[in-house]
């Protein structure tokens, strides 16, 4: 087992001594992989204090054995009834599962069939888990940044006057996958012009005109590893209205970034570039927060939120990506990637952040 | 609204009083499409027998007043807080959820906040609820279909001594996208010699190698529906054994399709293939259901499995697709989408299934 999957392990179980459980159920994709390494998709990993198991079906029995070390691998027909018969032998009163994983017919089951056990969600803490990248899931962050990067080239050489928004993606995506990316890590966006606006758009059969601000939003799964980055590039020589939005929020980019250190509240840096926009009397068109921590999902702890009180370490990985959309008018939003280092913070995404007309 | 989707709504309404409830909360993206006809992510819709209510948030506003029509449309900020004042606001009392969509936290905070109701789930009745296809929709899966064959087009022209399974999967995805798929229905299955012994191998880096069986499956999502469709090729003339073994799926593949009419149960389906690959002494390399569901999601009801006595109703659509599986040797599934008519069945792949040599 790599030292650092065998750190992880080691960690879960101490937590579960902290946390007073004798077992924890684990069953998203995202945190399996994380504890076992398995790659697959139908599995689940049952933590004690000083055993583990990890449960799939026949399909996935190989596989098993070839990923998952450490761990009793064990093969079951129907999940439920092995959970179930699993838990009973190791005897464990307290057991804690994903709330926000688990479906409600699931649990139903659970609880039916374990009477008399404490059985409860551990939804906030068993997401924490993952929250400090190791140096393993860091390196693997940063080739996942440069497949991401390789992504921009080619939306650099395609975005002009009369290319579709949506052919500007699939040749971003085709890039990164022969490059090595698994997939895409969400939808790519290519938003020109108005469709800027909304800052969830996608990319549509919509053609790119002269004029526009273009928002590009990709990133690439590298090793099951998320990148995430966004460029807003300007089809030709922008307008004065557009160069001023574009420095507003390259400023409340960098005022964010500047802000990263250890022991800041993951809310300080939303202020730091809200602050920003704000003051230059955009307030209202910056929706949504400042960013989201990254690894095996696109969005997962902390949030980059005024409301996410958390308060950063060394080695915790987000975006900051603050933005100004304006109905009938379009958007710019900047987006890096950082890693919280000993005193500031590393960017980990590669692209330029200049002003950049193509 | 279109005669189709307003005839769906009615039903589901109808449905309501039949199983005595007063409000259906309806949360996975495919209950939300088939009846309100929404193509965004976060939506919920609540179903009274009288009025029908669909919630959004702000990013999905304008695309809601877009795409839905005949429901009360609302915006949250909180999906929860307005769930609960809505329900609370029409005074239902007995309220049916998609157990297997919900979460458990979602639930707890439900039941929470509605305490003095009743909260069930109706997971099998929701999900039935698609089971039947309209004309509408079997006309979409007729172009997804014929979009997945352009798939196996590419993958014919690929498939040769030396390619990599991997890249015959990115043309045929590419291939699909640029004839309108909104995407492939599922990571594209290219599994070469000894890799095909898994029935859920992928697409590896894997080199292709002469005189090897290669299954390829397959499918495209075109509306928001997905084909599904399996071929098996050669390279090369196949040998005694591969002939055998293809031979036996394909006669196992034909007695099904042959099977299938209304009043026939699926798990009847299952034992015409089934029972074809047992006597040829093969069973225990045939691990796997005969065919499934199909449509908003790539795996719906009904099962075409022993364990799944669904009696076949008209416009029903599901696959075949047996398959034999041998550790070192390889395999061989061969799998079509059949639509039930009144006296047989349609089948809607395009592909053909006798033994093809690239």
């Amino acid at each position: 087992m790599s030292s650092n999957r065998d750190a992880r392990l080691k960690r879960l179980q101490y937590n579960l001594l902290e946390w007073k459980i004798d077992a924890a159920l684990i069953t998203s994709f995202e945190n399996i992989r994380y504890i076992s390494g398995f790659t697959g998709s139908s599995a689940v990993v049952i933590a004690a204090q000083n055993k583990v198991f990890f449960l799939t079906d026949s399909r996935y029995i190989t596989q098993a054995h070839d990923e998952v070390e450490g761990f009793k691998i064990i093969e079951y027909k129907k999940q439920i009834d092995e959970v179930v018969s699993l838990l009973k032998k190791i005897k464990a009163k307290d057991i804690g599962f994903e709330g926000n994983n688990i479906n409600y017919d699931y649990y139903k089951k659970l609880k039916n069939f374990l009477a008399n056990r404490r059985i409860f969600s551990l939804t906030e803490k068993l997401n924490a888990i993952r929250i400090k990248k190791d140096a393993a899931e860091i390196e693997i962050i940063r080739q996942a940044a440069k497949i991401g990067a390789k992504g921009f080239d080619i939306a650099k050489r395609h975005i002009r006057d009369g290319a579709v928004e949506r052919d500007v993606a699939i040749a971003m995506e085709f890039g990164m996958r022969k490059r090595g990316a698994e997939k895409p890590s969400f939808d790519i966006i290519v938003a020109s012009g108005k469709s800027a606006a909304l800052p969830h758009g996608r990319a549509s059969t919509k053609k790119i005109k002269k004029g526009e601000a273009v928002v590009v939003d990709s990133g690439a799964v590298y090793k099951g590893y998320n990148s995430d980055e966004t460029c807003t590039f300007f089809t030709g020589s922008p307008t004065r209205k557009q160069k001023e939005i574009y420095d507003i929020v390259k400023d409340a980019h960098d005022a964010a970034i500047d802000a990263v250190m250890p022991g800041v509240k993951a809310s300080s840096i939303d202020a730091a570039a809200r602050g920003i926009i704000k003051k230059a009397g955009y307030g209202k068109y910056f929706g949504h927060g400042t960013g989201h921590g990254i690894g095996l999902l696109v969005h997962e702890m902390p949030k980059i939120s005024k409301f996410d009180n958390t308060m950063l370490e060394e080695n915790m990985v987000f975006t900051i990506e603050p933005g100004i959309y304006m109905p009938e008018w379009g958007g710019v939003r900047i987006e890096d990637m950082v890693r919280v280092t000993k005193s500031g913070c590393e960017v980990l995404t590669r692209v330029s952040k200049e002003m950049t007309v193509l």
